[in-house]
């Protein structure tokens, strides 16, 4: 797993110099020009190497779904969701298996799957998934989805939420979740388990503290939705009469290794609190605007302290793992919330986001997220010959700005090449597209019972 | 150029169907199931048929700049822009063939060049271009971009307009454009010339009236930028004492062959009147976040009955022609603005809007933008089988909210193939490539004097 690339562009403080990389041992060993070369040597001419990026927030077995939910705001889009969401641990596989191969070929070397876990077959939902992130070679954050109420819970205005208990006790869940830690947490060998309550709204306190617990115990990182609706807003000040970042705090769930998704309807006070807490924001644009949720003071976020990173989120609600789209969308949206424009995220910062904002967020920012010796080589080399980046001007301008197609020309994960001449090397991408049309059939319309049963509700409580 | 496209989906009204599709001397004959085959035999499973869409409102030859513009409002964008825009002849021709190509790969089959002149070669500008767009065969409407004030102009705050006066004479700018009507007004054969004064910021009266008379004389259509930003918005009170779109009806420039790019900055009375007059908004929402300028109320236009289509602005503010990209963005933004999500845009009202949408702004609604017995055959077929569109759900949806790659099958314009395989057939790609990579060289840092010049005003006058 000795490699050196040659004549390759690095971007430097302001610029880029055209140097050599070495990786001995999966580690960066030396970046310079005219470097020995140690085991392969690697043709860099022409291409610019960034550290792997972090799809830090999605749901892979929505990739069943992507195209056909209906335009609802998450509350009812959920209810779609699950009216349609049995899945065979097969398909779980297979999604887990398009998510990677997408996210990598759009730059990403990590991802963090909040996974839908199928009822009674928890474990091998997980295993499914571990299955399809070793195969494929890259970095996978596992974070099971977990709740202990039911789906209704999640719509504010008291009187809907009588029925809510969930099917599984709070105890059982946590169980599942210690568990998988035990058969599957491996950060070594590139698949972590992350505790993950799905959030506020369908998740007791005894739940958010039997995860931390279980995150204190085991050295696990957390990872939760947080207010990506305003119904979320309403409800928490329901439930708890304060916000909900105050709750989360007063019961010990934010930390330097709590992640948190969306972060769409949070007051100051609250994002004070973010970066008191060191906690970060996974910012997921394309399913804030797709689901209507709105969109997230990243801007703010940034000035105030708080790590940010960026996620695709669950193919259903995007509908794509495209990280690079997701990166530049959730750079230049904020253009509108603020009119100085030098607080705007330029390219450069785009990507220290993408890269050690993700690795941040996971706490592995000592061994991730940049191009420094001594880290993991989780790299990826871009073709900048390729028509979507050209002409030659600023070549992360043109990645970040752009809308890079067949870009990626090498991945490396650990210093294991898993992209090569932009073919997915580790698994067979046409087979994968052949199971995926043939386990699916064109659709068009669909009616969603759950959705007609609530939306009156939904309706009448945000007083459309 | 007559073919058969056997076993294509189609989409009706809510539906697909799988039918033949006739196309006879450029034109859509006959379609339905087991049509006998005429000319040549296209086999279409798996695959969908649907009308070209329009990219209408572009600046080609800003793709020279793409990637590298710094992080600006428009106003001050600008100044870069300039600074670093002086172009020969042939970096036009190549960068009209470059957004030819992304255009058509995205699913594009008619472009609106609003095109930046070479002071001087004005006409020869316009040529290179044609010969470009002539060269891909893709339908080119060229509006050559007029103005008759300087660039600070365009700013608000009295006292910066003095040293206005534009180095061409108004009377002279209008002669050149109607010789280039003379030479290259050929709607017919696929190239159009649009009068385009780009705005109210730097035209003045006599050159919006001396465009409507070349538009009714001529028969042309008429393409202007209204409202991008905040400052046009507090510029068109001073300059007028009313807004801009209340003075452009005024001296009569609104019509049903007007289309104007941007408008973010209108109130409800200003919606009124475009629906009244029939002009048609085109939507450029990647280059509204990038520069800034804020969200179009699209929604608003959509109740009020004004037409509205989506163009990529030119490359330096976006920074692509990747029309798909700025047809699922400009659809899913809006959905932030409006609680109810029973006005948001649906991606089958988003592929209307790409393509009968922009055909009405270009008045040319009777012979394009859907699949209509008896119109000119502006056809796109998607591979249905690309990664990026599997699984298999709502095509159209997948093909909208999702993040196409390399979907674009084949595309024909007037019934010629010019994209066959996933290849553009009428001119070599790579020796595009190469010839882009040429004349170009990798950049990081760039200082506009012009920027330095006007920004200490610009801040003063936009209270920053």
């Amino acid at each position: 797993m000795n490699f050196t690339i040659q004549n390759v562009l690095i971007a430097t403080e302001n610029a880029y110099l055209t140097l050599d990389v070495q990786v001995i041992d999966g580690k960066i060993a030396a970046i310079a020009p005219d470097l020995d070369v140690v085991g392969n040597t690697i043709d860099g001419s022409n291409k610019l190497l960034l550290p792997g990026f972090f799809n830090a927030h999605t749901h892979s077995s929505e990739m069943w779904q992507r195209g056909i939910m209906s335009m609802l705001p998450l509350e009812l889009w959920l209810g779609e969701l699950y009216d349609f969401a049995p899945l065979d641990l097969e398909k779980v596989y297979l999604s887990a298996l398009g998510t990677a191969v997408e996210t990598l070929l759009s730059g990403g070397t990590s991802v963090v799957d909040h996974l839908v876990l199928t009822p009674g077959e928890e474990l091998e939902t997980i295993a499914a998934a571990v299955r399809a992130y070793e195969e494929v070679g890259i970095r996978a954050f596992i974070a099971p989805l977990i709740q202990d109420r039911s789906l209704t819970a999640g719509i504010p205005g008291g009187e809907s939420n009588q029925n809510c208990t969930y099917f599984r006790s709070t105890a059982a869940t946590l169980e599942i979740i210690e568990e998988a830690v035990r058969q599957f947490h491996r950060p070594e060998a590139g698949i972590s388990i992350v505790v993950a309550p799905t959030g506020i709204q369908l998740c007791s306190d005894s739940l958010f503290i039997g995860c931390i617990e279980l995150s204190d115990r085991h050295d696990l990182c957390r990872h939760s939705h947080l207010l990506e609706t305003k119904a979320q807003e309403k409800l928490a000040q329901e439930k708890y009469g304060c916000t909900a970042v105050e709750h989360l705090q007063r019961i010990g769930y934010l930390s330097d290794r709590t992640s948190l998704a969306h972060c769409v309807w949070l007051n100051d006070n609250d994002i004070t609190i973010l970066a008191q807490t060191q906690c970060t924001v996974v910012h997921n644009p394309l399913s804030n605007l797709r689901l209507g949720s709105g969109i997230a003071p990243i801007l703010k976020y940034l000035q105030a302290g708080v790590n940010v990173s960026f996620g695709c989120d669950g193919a259903s609600s995007n509908d794509s793992q495209d990280l690079l789209e997701a990166i530049k969308i959730g750079s230049i949206l904020h253009n509108t919330t603020d009119l100085d424009y030098h607080n705007w995220i330029t390219p450069r910062k785009s990507v220290e986001m993408a890269s050690l904002g993700g690795a941040k967020g996971l706490n592995v920012a000592d061994k991730l997220g940049s191009l420094t010796l001594g880290k993991q080589a989780d790299l990826v080399m871009y073709d900048l010959t390729s028509l979507s980046l050209l002409p030659r001007t600023d070549p992360i301008g043109l990645l970040v700005l752009g809308r890079p197609i067949n870009v990626v020309h090498s991945a490396w994960v650990n210093g294991k090449q898993i992209v090569s001449n932009g073919q997915v090397n580790t698994i067979k991408v046409d087979d994968l597209q052949q199971e995926l049309f043939k386990r699916s059939q064109w659709e068009t319309q669909r009616k969603s019972p759950t959705v007609a049963e609530i939306e009156t509700h939904y309706r009448q409580v945000m007083d459309i």
